[in-house]
Order: C-alpha cells, then structure tokens, then sequence
C-alpha cells in the first residue's frame, strides 16, 4: 500500500494534539528553541532511546516515566541544550521541566516527558526554561504544529515533518504524524529498551490500538529506518523517538495481525521512513543521498556489519563526494567489517551499471561509472553471494562543508 | 631503555642485507615504484597481515610461503598497484613475481616473499614488472637501503625509515631497521595469523633469535604498535608487517627470558613505535598528532573499544581539527564505545589540563581547553574510573585537505 503524504501534515495533524513552540532564551539566533506537544486525552506512550553510556538526564527521566506510565498527556523538548554530562543537576533540572509543565498543564508529572538537543556538559538555565514553559502551556493550539518542527532544530537546514491517513476496516480515518530533528552526530541504533544518536523525533496518532501490538509494530519500524541511518557514525547522547496514540480515531482498537494492524503498520513505516531520509538529506554538509543495499549475505546481521561499515568509511564517503567510482574502497569497507563470505563470490553494482561479478571488475568504463558516482542519488549494491539475508542503509557523503561546520560548531 | 635511532639508519643498516630500487613503469610520476630487499644468508622470518576478506593476492602468497618456509632469502615490493580484487589472475601474477625475483637471485621461489599497495582491482602489467625485478636484481647494493623507503610510498609525503642497534651480553652489536609506508586506509589491527589497513611494514636484524621467541615478541610489539593507530579507521586488502632475521651479528642465539631477549624486545618496540607514530604523522591531511590515553577501564578490550571509538570519531577528529574543545563528543564517543562504566565516575584532560571529573565539567576555561587542542601535539586522556586496565592510540584530525586528498584519487 502506497501512503500519500497530507498536505501541511504536522505534528498536529492527527485529531487531539496541540502544540506550542517560542524562543525562550537557549539559542543565541533568537529562533524557537522550546516546544511543547498535549494530547487533549491520555495517550499511550512507546520510545526508543539512546544506548550511550554518557546517556542525557532527560533521556533518564522520560524512560523512567516511560516504564512506570502507560499513558502520558505531555512533551516539553527544548533545542540548544542537550543537558547531557550535567550529573545530578541535570537530572533535578529535567524533573523539574516536567514538572513546571505539569502545573501548568493540569496533569501528573508522570504524564509529561521531556527531550532535549543541542550542547553538552551545560546546566540549564532554568529561569528561562520555566517561563517559556509556562508562556508555550498556555498557548496551546492545533494551528502550530509546524512551528513546533522548527523549534527542535539544531544543526538541521530543513524542518522536518510529515503526516498519512488511512480508513480503518469500520470506517474510521486514523492519521500519523511525526517531526524530526537530526543532521549530526547521527548513527543511531536505537532499540525499545537502549538506542543511540541525536537525532529526536516524536510521533502522533489519534489511533486506537493494543499496547503491547504498539510495542511490536514500533519495534519493527524502527529498526528498518531510523536505526539504519548514518551521517557521521558517531552516535549521540540524546536519541530518542517516542509515540503517543491517543484513541482520538474512534476506531475498533487494533490488534493482533488484522488488516487494520497491517495498515497501521505500513502507515507508520511510510512516516519514519520519510522522517529518517529526511535526516540524512539534511546530513551536516551531504551533497548526495546514498543507499547501501546488502544481499546474498550468511546472517542479517552480516548483512547489517557489511553496510554500516561501507556507510560509516570516511574513504567511502570522500570518493562519492568526489563523484570519483573508487569501487575498491566498497569491497575494502565489506572485507573489514566483519561478515562472513567469499570474495570470488561478491558482487557489486553503482545503481543499475554492474562494476563487479564473482569478485572481479568486469571492465565498465571508469567514464560510465563516473556518471553514476556523480548523480545526487546513489544506491549501492553489493551482493555477498554468501546467503539469502539482507538490509539496506540511508548514509550520505563527506563534504569540505561537513569539516567546516564541525571544526567550528563553538565558534 | 632508551634507544638512539642511528644517524642515517634505513633498511639496510644491520648486517647482510642489501636493496635496490627503481621505476618500472606503475606510478605515472615517474618515480621509483619496486624495490628487491635481499639478505645474504637465510633469514629467519614472521609477519602480520591483513584479516580483510578481500585480501590482495601477494598477502595470500606471501603468507603461504611463511607458513611453509622458515627461512626466506628475499622481499619484492611494488607499489602503485596492489594487486587486490584481481582473482586468479593476481594470484598467478604475485606467484609469477616471487618466480621472476628467485631466478635472477639464484634461490628458491619458496624463499622470496611479494608485497603490493596501490591501486585496487587492476591486473599487474607483467611485462613492466618483469623487466623491473630483473634489473632490480642486478643492482642489489649495500648503499641504498634509504631509496627503498622512497619505492614503497603512495600518498606518503615523507620516507619512513630508522635503525637502532645494542649490544648483547656476549659482546655483539645487534642492529634493527625497518621502512614503512602508509598514510591512508589506516586503521590496522594485525595479529601474526591474522591482520588489517595498507600500511608495509619491513623490518631487518642480523640479530640470531629463537623463532618461537621471535615470534613472541614481533607479537607483542604489532599489537602495541602498528595494531593502535588508526588515520581513517579504514582498513586494507594489503596490510603486511614482515621480520626477516638473518643471524649475522653472531651472537649466541637470544631465548626465553634473557637480559638480551629484554633488549631485543626493546629495541624492536622502539622501532615499530617510530614507524607507527610516523604513519600517523603523515596521515592524509593531518595537522594534528593525537594520542588517545584511556586508563580506569575494566579490561583490556574495554579501553581498546574506548580508544578506538575516539579515534575514529568524525565529530572529534574535526573538532580537533577547528582547534575545538569538545570534548562533549570525546564523551559521547566514550559512551558509544561499548565499554563498561558508569558516567558519574569518568574525569578527562586535554593534555595536563583537568576537563572532566566525576563525570562532569569542571569548569576549566573554554580559551585554556581552546589553547591545549590547538597544539600539534595533543593527548586526550580519559579515565573510565572502572577499573585498571588501560590503552593508548595515535591517531590525528579531520581536514579539508583529507577531504580533498580523498575524493580526487584518482583524477
């Protein structure tokens, strides 16, 4: 099933979520840096979250909250400072957070997480926090949601959002949503119970549907998306991807392996699927956006070593900036990473143009492979001729630009 | 012990060893690309190589003929060219090398090893090389040993070459050299069965040693050397670090665990520190010599994964680049790692100056960390307060030069 994309979907696009975004004092720029997401009923809650040792307080609290409430009513996320390396401060701080919002929302602490993104190793300035919190509760609307795309933004170019709809088997029109941040610092690998990344993105649907079959689904996603990306391979200390479903729909709650649990499935694919190539278009200096398709490996997780480490080699990375066929540093990158397999066995394409058989170039012109190298979207295929299991990964290019904005991120 | 590297030391300084080299025709410049190193009596000999899966073709000859031979007579090298993704073919040709070396030599086949880096998956021009071994052959001389430092480099910008020499407890000087080449796809982790990244390492002694105790320790000093630096954390198809020992110093063979086996030990480690420190001085648009210190680790194989998750961090090493203090993402790194600690028991310095302790800042001023990044020589030193084992690497920073070095190879 083919999922059009809404028009204008946000993050406020599914019936029951509001949202307020404004500058409260965290971004030098002036722009938006706090927003706040309401659900007008409980909603069920899942999340991923980073597996960084150095994990940020509010990744601590929201999991925490997590665990112990199956529904919540609120998100406050603030950009410009990560309140990660901030100790036992940092935690009392992102309490706090929830907490100021709660009053001001009219529900528990338990109800309200809270994500951040931006600096380590900065206490947070809590007067700013706590009046723009209290200024986004009480500004609530469903006219906002893109603004509250905006307010999340760090290193990110371009705002990222979208929305999809789809009619249930008894009539009802379910709509999911997400926005997204997400530009460096990006090689999640995110699990429901331990992630990576700082990449943050927050999901909405007013669906009705069975916790642990949520659980499940969510699970899949996003393993197949947002844990398959990579701009710099370095993960961060801030991930997190969180889903609340708040009923709204009307619908007949959705379970087991129905129609409804399959559709709500592909939906929900369609959206983190957009949201995670979104991040690596939006990669810290990426010129081309490149898929890495692995095939024929043993095990999938073969097939997943293979691609993370073509996607994650700084050599690999240069040579498509350079629009330069340097297929040798591909194999190179899948003789390293540790799958097992052949090398008279492999394989390996640059789109559709074959450059590899057998472990052997078969003499396309370096001219023709060029071509392809060179176009904005790449897909590389490589084919392990070791087994049946397989895996792709969104990854993008290393660029004079990515250098420039990460040796002066401070400056 | 402190080892004085000696004036003018190159690969053939210990007794017995003689080099020629010259241009046969693989590197357009016109310089030199293939060098025969020869020892006039039967070496002993132990290597390490790459573990890439696709594995050049001289690495899989060479190592059989070490498997088989205790002894072997010569070394040709080549570069330009790596003979690597050439099937067949390339076998045929690294054997055909070692044939051609051992008929002008007058030894056996089973006595000549073939090394090769350069360009992946193209054929070797025979001919060219053929032509080349031959008149290399006939113009072996003492005198030369430093131009052979000259034929093995690719994107090198500088020789790498040295020698140290000690005496023995019965009165013999013992002498050890080596020339290496690497500067990119660096990131070796050799073991003797089993290694990564093109860098060459050779080495000549006319020390007499066991074989076994050789073995031991050319072990113990690859994994302390050549095995922790990394420029790219891309590894090779032709990684190869050989050890010929031929014995002509005559002093009564060194075991177990003599004073001499200390000595020999020593200096050996004294001359693969230079060599890998070298590599990593020239890495591809390097600017900056870093050395990643991590200590307090649990195990061994925890600080291992600490310092090379450091190492080969994008964010830090154009962080390092840009002169930026971040350390943000040297704790991030840390915490991707997969190392066991706990945050709050982590402390950090750049240098002698305290960042980080009991996991948190120390408020050490931005323009004093700013000041220590922007040194040429910079050691980031982190403990994990979760234990006593410990690690160093050497590593350097992210440039626009390695950016641009790397995406026009081969234009």
């Amino acid at each position: 099933m083919i999922f059009k994309f809404l028009k204008e979907g946000n993050i406020c696009s599914p019936s029951g979520f509001l949202s307020s975004s404004l500058h409260c004092g965290l971004k030098k720029s002036g722009k938006a840096d706090l927003c706040v997401l309401f659900s007008e009923t409980p909603a069920l809650v899942v999340g991923a979250f980073t597996s960084n040792k150095f994990c940020a307080a509010p990744v601590e609290v929201t999991k925490k909250i997590i665990e112990r409430s199956s529904r919540v009513r609120a998100i406050v996320v603030n950009s410009g400072n990560a309140n990660a390396c901030t100790g036992k401060d940092g935690i009392k701080n992102a309490v706090s957070m929830t907490e100021i919002a709660a009053k001001h929302l009219g529900v528990s602490p338990w109800e309200v997480l809270v994500c951040s993104t931006g600096r380590i190793g900065v206490q947070m300035p809590m007067d700013k926090i706590s009046n723009g919190i209290s200024k986004a509760c009480s500004g609530l609307s469903k006219e906002k949601g893109s603004d509250a795309a905006g307010a999340i933004m760090t290193t990110d170019l371009v705002k990222k959002e979208c929305a999809v709809s789809f009619r249930t088997s008894d009539g009802k029109r379910i709509t999911i949503a997400s926005m997204t941040k997400g530009s460096g610092m990006i090689a999640p690998k995110m699990k429901t119970a331990h992630p990576h990344a700082t990449m943050l993105s927050f999901i909405t649907t007013d669906a009705k549907i069975d916790k642990a079959r949520l659980w499940e689904i969510f699970d899949s996603c996003v393993s197949r998306t947002f844990n398959m990306i990579s701009v710099d391979g370095d993960m961060s200390t801030n991930d997190s991807v969180i889903l609340l479903a708040n009923g709204d729909a009307g619908n007949k709650t959705i379970k087991g392996k129905s129609p409804d649990a399959g559709k709500f499935s592909e939906a929900l694919y369609a959206v983190m699927t957009k949201m995670a190539k979104n991040i690596v278009l939006d990669g810290e200096g990426a010129t081309k956006f490149i898929t890495i398709e692995v095939s024929g490996a043993k095990t999938y997780s073969d097939a997943e070593l293979c691609a993370r480490a073509i996607s994650n080699s700084m050599l690999c990375k240069t040579a498509w900036f350079g629009g330069d066929p340097n297929w040798g540093r591909v194999l190179a990158a899948a003789g390293y990473s540790g799958a097992q397999f052949d090398q008279s066995n492999v394989s390996m394409k640059y789109n559709d143009v074959p450059v590899i058989t057998k472990g052997l170039p078969i003499g396309t012109s370096e001219e023709k492979l060029a071509k392809e190298v060179s176009k904005k979207e790449l897909v590389v295929r490589i084919n392990l001729g070791a087994g049946s299991a397989k895996c792709a990964m969104w990854t993008c290019d290393l660029s004079y630009e990515y250098v420039k904005i990460n040796a002066d991120y401070r400056t």
